[in-house]
């Protein structure tokens, strides 16, 4: 007989969780190993709330948003109580291994645990954010900005028919990795983000941006998007819209995509990462790892500890900030 | 030689608006005529700004969103010296009909214009809203039921993950046609709009709602959805969110849908009401109808007058709000 | 206590069955009947398979395709003794009524029932063909058109991009409610079904067919998209694929949409129409009605008798067919 | 003032070329050069055809499938006097650089080009089946699957209903990177490529097959997909769904997916990756890089030599065939 393992998901939920935690059980199984979902996240360890997860508990989930084990910030996991809550309940049902799908705050509470838990702890990166260290990808990324463009295409055509100003709102926390990488997709005019804004230059940018508004009404049937990252602006994206109003003398609409970027089919990308994130975490247990992270590192399969992926936030590839300030933003050129 | 054509589409821009001016361009073609699109609504014939409208024009954009003939609110066309220009550009082009594409709004204008030039004025109902009276439908309303379900969709699957309360807000005007639609069609656990909310009720609503979140919070593993008409909620949406927040003790959050409602290539419902209505517009020309709208009633093209279309807005089939709120509002009762 | 309802989804699945079986569910629950869900279609009632359905059992399901009491073709419901069997079935579970989603098979299916089992018997249409008399729509076709058309707009872009000819063979059994709705929403240069089409005039269409490629071929950068009907063209429609490119000297794809016309999230559309379907159904089951089908006729919920709705196919409204063929198939005309 | 770049899309369309081009034109104004778009792939050399492209004419093409400067097989390119019509036409033209999206065929055609024409001959990936060498990523790749696991989630729901077999055909020409991956997004129960079958073990593959659908049959209510390469099975993909049939005693129904995948919206990553590449193209024609094509390793820009991309077909990445056949085709083991 195999290992005894716990699963849960944690932190914002994203697209492709249940691919995941499907891949955990199917992996689990061929090694002979048992899976226990805790629900609700770390709460579930605190209430020891769980489920065995069997082969047909995860039949026909690798397409569904959301995450069947459930999730939840827990904010007893900060407390010593709560490390020692979780402790009882993983030693009580005799795991051997705890797998964690969250983000980098997750995997804070995890290295909390390790410190009165003696199990083994790997993490799967879990978060539409794609704000985790060391992993060239996150579950949930690669769709949450798929469902950002396709909404954005829809505002692109009112923003057409009318050669209208849209200020778009995007989640992301405090990196940019949705803004810049929907920013590209859908042809936004300007993108504003943590990579290049900081709140001193709010004169400059409110400027540039005015100045790229006016560039664009000076062609004859044009629309104007601005993609702005959610948590940025001094005062909020609200307040923005109305700056870039009274500057520019045109109406500038914000529109907020808000919790639709969180939900939804995963993508085919997000369902095979998290597939392979899956069976590389099994895979880790088997093989006696603890305290790494699965990753994506240049296509292939990786483990990294979980102390580096917290050290800091990932960075947005700074081309692709250069390449849309450069080459990309070009209204202010055009002239046909 | 047929008859001379202008066309335009005017006020919000609704999917399917492209269908229709295809189908327009089509069925002109078949009769002979020759049709002008001005651009950018009524304004297009107070700049007269315009364009040929070839077969060749209207290829390829049955499944566009938008419209190619852009649109805008033209103030200048609630002014007599507005409606002297229009006349004045409809008889430079010797314009035997024009037909307006757009909601009642543009039917008024079409109303006033009638005092002054003497050509055929025909309606085509195209909003989003479906509160045009005297037609069952109105192009872009499917498309933006669906573009909302779709969305909300996404927004359970989080609200699932963590068992969460969600009001979103959406379009409608003043009527609760997509409200209450996608209310039903998205199984919201609550419905409230301007045909079950009175401002003066603002206080039992507000115990019901907050009723409702807690008999939800009662069952096990359990999301809520609060679906809101805009316009509706005294001091906003925000301030429902706000004041179920405080009152339930349960976090409320507010999704805005906002104008991804208005975009997107149109559902087959859409695609095929604006073909048929752009036929039977034509159809109307040939036969020297004046000052109708045309309408799909049960299922059959109609023609109805556009004074009668303007008279008031359409009402919710009382039958759907009654369903929704005695069938399937079932929150309460659940006790399994 | 209320009544104790059997359910069951018969014959093809269609988008829709499951709102509907969460219609009926909610709505019992309301009229404090109980439901039993009989899985495999007439099978389950065979095989005394079933499941008791809860409000619980039916959360979360509106949205999905398929029907979680899964379906089947019973070859048994056609012979004495499988009748026998289901009566006997019903009769231990004390059923006072069963509700059948599904289409005219089923219902036949049901009438033969009548003779031996003296409960009520009340038909949800439920069916993507759309072929059911007495009601304007069956659940499940509006998705069906839905998913081909946007099918067929990827299609369309290739054929854009080649300057090529598609035939696109589509679902419908015996009638052409998918293939004329769908070739007009995605603007097919023609179309063929059942409804303009006799075997005996094979070699009539081929040589129209024909035509419209030739003409189409003389516009320069312009792709040809025929849309075709399952089970009418003589020998296949590959065989006529091969037919149009011998005549034609064009390159004539086949492409058979097939089984991703059944499947897939409902549209708005059927949620909303199996909702008050299953409200209707349950309601027809208080009021003691018997071998009646819930339909809607203009836009309004009514009962039929079964013995009306499998007395003759539906037709497709002959407006279509002919705008299809006199206004919109312009190809011929085209001159730009 | 900067270099005359040419520039066309060759083979088959994908999605995302659009975005290529567009990124091309934005790059090459940065720089001051001009872009004369020729039409029709190569033969746009061949008859001269070709259009100028400036800013505007790229405007809102991000998102749309196909090409807009359409494509083509072009025979005459593999004649030496196909070469000849291309050189006389690029050299009347005055062209600096030559830059061509397409698959491996069209990068031939551009190695033979060089021999008479002495200008820079750029390659750009852009194919769905993801086989060039050289590059992680081909244009269209990302979108093809999607649009594959997207339709296959629909055939799954029918599947499911019924507890059926189906066999889904997808393309990829002689390569099985969208059948690997679409096999493991959409939860396939057995994937068959050419990288896990050869025709002389039909028979061993067969009675595998066989197996499979056998263990599933045993497990009450499952359904069960099997993905099969195009240009794969001896006699075709419906002779294998006859084979299967009569071995397995289970109707086992095959579904060809076809051009579908071809067309449609480009997704977020073969967006930005077109968009990327094209800016890196123009790069290069500055850089005076000659005879490389753009590629992506490891998620950064990169340029390899034409005649390595070309020199063999780009292998499925063995581990994710491995984890297929080993952890996640696990029917056989099932037993819930």
């Amino acid at each position: 007989m195999g290992k005894r393992i716990a699963l849960l998901t944690s932190g914002g939920d994203a697209p492709g969780m249940n691919a995941a935690i499907r891949a955990v059980v199917l992996a689990a199984h061929k090694f002979d190993c048992e899976v226990i979902g805790f629900i609700h996240g770390f709460n579930g360890l605190m209430l020891n709330e769980f489920q065995s997860l069997s082969i047909a508990s995860v039949t026909n989930i690798i397409h569904q948003g959301g995450t069947i084990l459930k999730s939840a910030r827990c904010k007893e996991m900060h407390l010593p109580s709560g490390i020692i809550k979780a402790t009882e309940t993983l030693t009580k049902h005799q795991i051997d291994a705890l797998i964690v799908i969250g983000g980098d705050g997750s995997f804070t509470g995890m290295l909390a645990l390790s410190n009165t838990w003696k199990g083994q702890l790997i993490g799967i990166p879990g978060t539409i954010d794609n704000d985790v260290d060391g992993t060239d990808f996150t579950i949930g990324f690669s769709t949450a900005i798929n469902t950002a463009i396709r909404a954005i295409d829809k505002i692109r055509d009112t923003a057409n028919a009318f050669d209208r100003v849209f200020i778009v709102e995007l989640m992301g926390r405090h990196s940019g990795h949705i803004t810049f990488n929907v920013g590209i997709a859908c042809a936004a005019e300007q993108v504003i983000s943590f990579e290049n804004f900081n709140s001193d230059e709010e004169e400059a940018t409110l400027a540039q941006l005015t100045d790229g508004i006016e560039q664009s009404a000076k062609i004859k049937h044009s629309s104007h998007l601005i993609v702005i990252a959610e948590n940025l602006w001094p005062g909020g994206a609200q307040k923005l819209a109305e700056q870039l109003t009274q500057r520019s003398g045109v109406d500038c609409t914000l529109c907020t995509l808000g919790y639709i970027q969180r939900g939804g089919s995963p993508v085919a990308k997000d369902r095979i990462l998290a597939t392979k994130m899956g069976v590389s975490a099994v895979q880790a247990v088997i093989d006696n790892q603890h305290l790494v992270m699965t990753a994506e590192l240049n296509n292939t399969m990786n483990l990294v500890p979980l102390n580096i992926a917290i050290l800091h936030k990932k960075r947005v590839n700074p081309a692709l900030v250069d390449a849309q300030a450069n080459i990309l933003a070009l209204t202010a050129q055009t002239e046909n």
